[in-house]
């Protein structure tokens, strides 16, 4: 089993992350972005979308997207739990890993990708639309910390992916001129909580 | 148990195809959009989001994100199996669901959104994003009709969830300017096999 890996990603780390909490090790196989290394005809056959993570299994099967790579490991190591057991709490995580994916993580990656210097070269940047972006952050960051005000965790009572995928979020965001605002206490108490787990620098 | 509903739209399809397949019947209450229903206090009560569909379970528990909601129905009647038997079969289902609700169903919905007059006075539009989501959208295409040269469903060998996704996006497609282009011919094949499906008018 082999895990490529890309160190300063969000999505790799949201899998390292979940590994470090299922006390799973898997060989990390590193790729160099800036060195074109998910570009090259060898990685493309593993995945033509050239994203990372990608996950190889020994019998060569290859398994793409985070979550499912997640949830790959969460069905062969079930314990401790991180996509919920039974049916309303597996929807529940998955209600809002995925309103977390889409009202947060998508706008701070985009603002990046719209906004930043560094993808100047790298794709056709649309300045407007990373600013639209970046206005809505500000309306999901006091949306969440309204909804952190009855829960110490995303989905509930306890730790699961839905606070994995937030917090790998938050981090693009403090790098990228997008950090959660002063004043959004429970936001705040939140990111204490999760940034202060032993394996939120896997 | 009550399901509310938007006839018109994306991701209640996609909800009523799964329950479809499944052989569930849930009470639909229908919200009109059109009216501003889902941006009522009570509905918003409901979903902060404003976003359908939203599944009300009999002791108060709200739902809302279409996959989280077909998690739901899954775990409460495994057959017909739509997410993947196994650790390996369910991290595929997942990675193929994702890859096209990410690299399709988003490029369709924005392009839709950002060049059409339908929602020139609900938001502000930015042609260009339109535009580069729908040359995008030529590529995508492509490779799934490369993908699907050698197996008849998105994910394998089966009708599964990443079916329901893929076609409820066409459905989309078709309606907003981004049908199918001709010559792909596996992917038309895929088209005529899921969308004869009893369940597909649901």
């Amino acid at each position: 089993m082999k895990l490529y890996d890309l160190k300063a990603g969000m999505n790799p780390r949201r899998v390292r992350i979940f590994l470090a909490e299922k006390g799973i090790e898997v060989p990390i196989a590193p790729i160099d972005m800036m060195k074109g290394e998910n570009q090259t005809p060898e990685f493309l056959k593993l995945n033509p979308l050239g994203t990372l993570p990608v996950l190889e299994l020994d019998d060569g099967t290859i398994l793409t997207e985070s979550v499912a790579i997640c949830r790959y490991f969460e069905f062969s190591k079930p314990e401790p739990n991180l996509f919920g057991h039974g049916g309303v709490e597996q929807a529940r995580v998955e209600m809002w890993n995925r309103r977390l994916e889409l009202e947060l993580m998508r706008p701070l990656a985009e603002q990046f990708r719209h906004l930043s210097p560094f993808w100047k070269d790298r794709l056709t940047q649309i300045p407007e639309y990373g600013e639209a972006q970046r206005t809505r952050l500000g309306q999901v960051m006091e949306w969440l910390d309204r909804e952190l005000a009855t829960r110490p965790y995303m989905a509930g009572e306890r730790y699961t992916i839905a606070d994995i995928t937030a917090q790998c979020a938050f981090v693009l965001g403090k790098n990228t001129g997008a950090p959660i605002p002063d004043g959004l206490h429970n936001l705040k108490r939140w990111w204490d909580l999760v940034s202060s787990r032993p394996t939120a620098r896997a």
